[in-house]
């Protein structure tokens, strides 16, 4: 089959690849028709990662079941499945409790597993006419009848929506409540939307690309436009001193301040400065253990300079990691089936997987708008 | 009438002031009988705050109300009351929702306000003959017949019981998990007893000072010793690897390495390492904004070098802030009167307040066992 | 003043009373701008409550303050408030949790008080030119500078907004779920644009009476007409037999059939037919703890003849009880000014206070659509 | 292979059956060494269900596993396993929602399947010398070294504790709060040793058999003897008239008054009187969907005459159901192993399965103690 295949630091190439096929009797065989490239992707891309050349790309993935393992209860063969970037086992004591994030079987020695990614175990990716799915019961979500119309909406559902969603959940955002969300990328803006679904009542977004901030208004959001560095008293500003009741960090380790220097402390920080004292933090942007290509010396061990007393004094709690896509993905895939989501807002680009190499290379770091590269089927 | 005034670094003085008295119709009048000597005292005793001279200390204050204003309710003359040590308005915004640490109203311009207290607003502390009260029907907790015979355990009340059991609320302590508690001071040990009245199968407390391991010990606890800087491993072994489910910081800022060196992030990490992935950690071991005094670079303006990276990695959640002693102080209270609780056990000694001045001066670094400072009457 | 006084069954009178005035320091005196008719308002005008004579009606109300008791402390003079229904106050067990609905204190020996109200303690109505608010500090809820301008949905945070918002509470709402409300008089009306608020995915109100489902439909539900009985059927089909996530009852103790009898345990076993297996349902509906009025012999004595053995097979649960006003009214308030709550569609008629009684009397059981009884002023 | 085989209505007897196997890839087969004999095997028993004839009973159980099938992950031969008597797929909405009482999939058109019982699925159970554990990677909880040396205290986790425990999750008791539990059966037993294990102040346990309240009184509650119709008026006083914080009904339909009647309502009326403003009441006690057995008109359509009235005037709420066991078993399990938890004192008899039949029979209504029906192996 072919394959979107990482061969080492900005290196993938579209290739023939054995066909990904039925290994246990609980897998099912999905062929591909939508899938995405994630800011993740383009952090293995640049080599910041450890991946292994020769593996499939791909952790956000949509298609139709094509074969069912012996196994399988749930599943049929003709089923449209969205499948979530991380794989549970859904039997371990994360799993049971709805932290399929932090899968403790499917990835041993590590609390969390995906397809196609650094680190996350053996899987391969999506970016393919094929792929592999453990667990099947456990991991496939099954979309309606309209699941080719609004397929762009629906495989959103694999990553990017229950991210941005995720973050506002663990910043505890409540109806009525004003929310302030540093980044305008693809989850920064799906924050921004699950935070309006959630009836907030005042949604900042921030970030420097008017681009971006311009999407971010389409959902309702107030653009804080960054490019002088005065988001700080914008937002302080906009919530009559007293800072934001929730705040949502949507850009990573990779942080720049609008000089365009890298400075990681400077989103976490700024959360502390502009959200309300005792209120709550949910951070979805990646940061990582090790850093040994960061500039800064905290940032090589994976450290921040963080502003942990001004943070204490205001009683505030920060929430993190990678989203439980299962916990929130029935329900969002019912909200876009309801005409009430419609995240395919975000989509910039749609190609097949043999264009996916016609990407503006390397991509701005500004670029990671998500994308679709449908594969050739 | 007498109190302990506060002159200077290292100049506390018991001598005659100005009777407190009722200044708004909202206040009560209490006579003292037992008061505490806090952490957050010695703090303010090292010049490590700027606290005014001539102000009377003791935010930890248990008594019997003499005076009621007229617009009084619930109070009457002859109660017995434990005050919080967190002065709360009772109708702002945070006070509302049961965040009376940080009242808007009491201490205008400033999240929280407290008796005898650096920073906290303008009111005076209860190591002294009487103490206003302010918006008294909100904050004094009335106490039930055995008060008197009780009078250790309930003015434990007024902070350091709410204070430890806050640290496992904010873990999210829940029946049958692990709890590693770090700091086996008056806090720490308070964390570990309401761990055990919560129904944790395992408590492991960390400190380098046998006697108070053994206390710890007393309540349940597994005691690690830490005077070798093993404590990581120890932890790790006794959880399979894992870590625990939750983390109790009760250090603070003035955290140590076992070789008596002033290392700020320590605990903080170290919770990090043995807290599992998705595991929440409460932190009620106090922080500053700033700490001019500090030898390191970060730790002057607040900062910590916190490991950020693994941090999210796992998918922890960190809460923090002092605690709302309205919160919990009825349920503690009704504990301690059922004979379920008796945080009375971290009693070192029992003074009058003249004799407040002998404790032995400066106090050791590790010689904050709380201790009740009797008033002469 | 002038004031709409109760004088017995089927009869009230606007009528010169004393003027209210401060009885105690910690109230304020508020001339009152707009006030609404209820629901429970016709329970006492029906006689089948114990309401005493001479009392001023209005528990909905909203004015501008006119003097301020000498303890009042966040409220001045000019401040535009908006009351909640139920009056607490602001120390007790209750009603420092948030369950102001439920205040120890306001009315002693009974659990709850509110204005002008049958059974719930001796404060005077706001169908009136002036209303004494107790416990002001804690009760008056500020307006934004647009308080005039949008004075018909401001005054809905007295009661039906977060009674309907109540309900979705209780019910356990979340983003993505399905809801189905009985009832689309004005609380019915008000759950559903609370649901909707919430990100629910389908919302299903229930009722025959087709002006009130067109109400339904407006803010984004879906009408189920069971002017022929077979609501049941209707939401089972819409929720592929399963029943609805949610429901929420915002009918209580006078519920119809079809036929037009009174049918007392109608809804609520509805209710449990029509919501999923471990599914909840909120109920703010009035039930009563005897209705000597009624006809059916359990209704007498204020029970119901409840499908229990079904409850519990598919162990639901059910929450009830008055709205806690306070609990959301900051957060409603919040959603008006944003312009992202617009609960005003509800009002059908603008009155002044003399015209009161021009409403057509008796109300059709049907027609207790909120509308907005002015003050001469 | 010998098991316990239910032949109609009083007629079990101990037989040859074909041997349980492995029948799908995600079985496992268990030899079982403990079982115990519970309160709703006596329903089926007695002959107020539908149960078929010729089934194997036996829904708590406990053994070794002696062979996996080919799909199973995590689950070895020779591990020891107890086994939730709810069986679950893990797969659908409401088992990765932790709702494994409500499984959609393992009992198709019911939310819930169970091993030996009427109306719960095809499954044979476990009073027999091997057990198929379908789903068996998601249902076997494993057990600690000391499985054999606890065994009577581990074998209550397929039921009886975690049973007990959600009436009390239910309830939604916190520590300091008072709690009442109608029934000092096994399960108002184990709900008053989670009571005590979670921190209640104060636990009342209603009854009125001696040898019962005797035993609730060894895990610290207060016995309330009822047997002369005076339980309301005793809870009552030990509650200063308010009412307990928290109820259980732990008792079911088959309620018996002091005079040895049956009154359906009792108990849940009772808890409506004895349970504060605003408190939750949780139930376990199984009601069943139609009785068409019971003498009571509405009790025969699974009906109760429940006071909703005053339920709803004291605003406070129910949660029913059985319990999902899985979402408490493994911490359950860690109290056991580290000595915090001994369920095992309900233990009456220790029989081998032969012994089975030389039970009293038939049983009074009050002898549905808890005990173990050990295999011949």
């Amino acid at each position: 089959m072919k394959a979107l295949v990482y061969q080492g630091t900005r290196d993938v190439r579209v290739m023939e690849m054995p066909d990904a096929k039925i290994e246990r009797p609980t897998d099912v065989l999905v062929r591909i028709t939508a899938t995405n490239i994630c800011g993740s992707d383009l952090h293995m891309y640049e080599g910041r990662t450890d991946m292994e050349s020769g593996r499939i790309l791909g952790h956000e993935n949509l298609g139709e079941v094509v074969e069912v393992g012996n196994a399988v209860d749930r599943i049929k063969v003709g089923d449209r499945v969205c499948l979530p970037f991380n794989i549970g086992c859904g039997f371990c004591k994360n799993c049971e409790r709805g932290l399929t994030g932090f899968c403790l079987i499917a990835n041993p020695g590590f609390a969390g597993a995906a397809y196609g990614f650094a680190g996350m175990g053996p899987y391969s990716g999506g970016q393919a006419e094929y792929l592999r799915v453990p667990y099947a019961d456990f991991n496939c979500l099954k979309l309606p009848p309209d699941a080719e119309e609004k397929e762009n909406d629906y495989v959103m559902l694999s990553d990017v929506f229950p991210t941005g969603y995720h973050a506002t959940e663990l910043a505890g955002v409540r109806p009525g409540e004003t929310v302030v969300i540093y980044g305008a990328g693809p989850v920064g803006l799906m924050a921004a939307h699950s935070a309006a679904i959630k009836g907030a009542s005042k949604i900042m977004v921030v970030d420097s690309h008017k681009d971006r901030l311009a999407l971010a208004e389409k959902v309702g959001a107030i653009a804080i436009d960054d490019s002088d560095g005065s988001c700080v008293e914008q937002i302080l500003e906009l919530t009559k001193g007293k800072g934001a009741d929730r705040g949502c960090e949507c850009v990573g380790f990779q942080c720049y301040d609008h000089h365009h220097h890298e400075v990681p402390n400077l989103t976490m920080n700024n959360l502390v400065k502009t959200v309300r004292a005792s209120g709550g933090i949910g951070v979805v942007g990646v940061f990582i253990a090790e850093d040994p290509g960061a500039k800064d010396k905290l940032a090589k061990q994976g450290q921040l300079a963080f502003d942990f007393g001004q943070f204490w004094m205001k009683g505030q709690h920060i929430a993190t990691g990678q989203a439980n896509v299962k916990a929130y993905n029935r329900q969002l895939r019912d909200l876009i089936e309801a005409g009430k989501a419609n995240p395919s807002f975000i989509v910039s680009h749609e190609l097949s997987l043999d264009q996916a190499l016609q990407l503006p290379r390397p991509p701005a770091p500004h670029l990671n708008i998500k994308f679709l590269a449908r594969t050739v089927g």
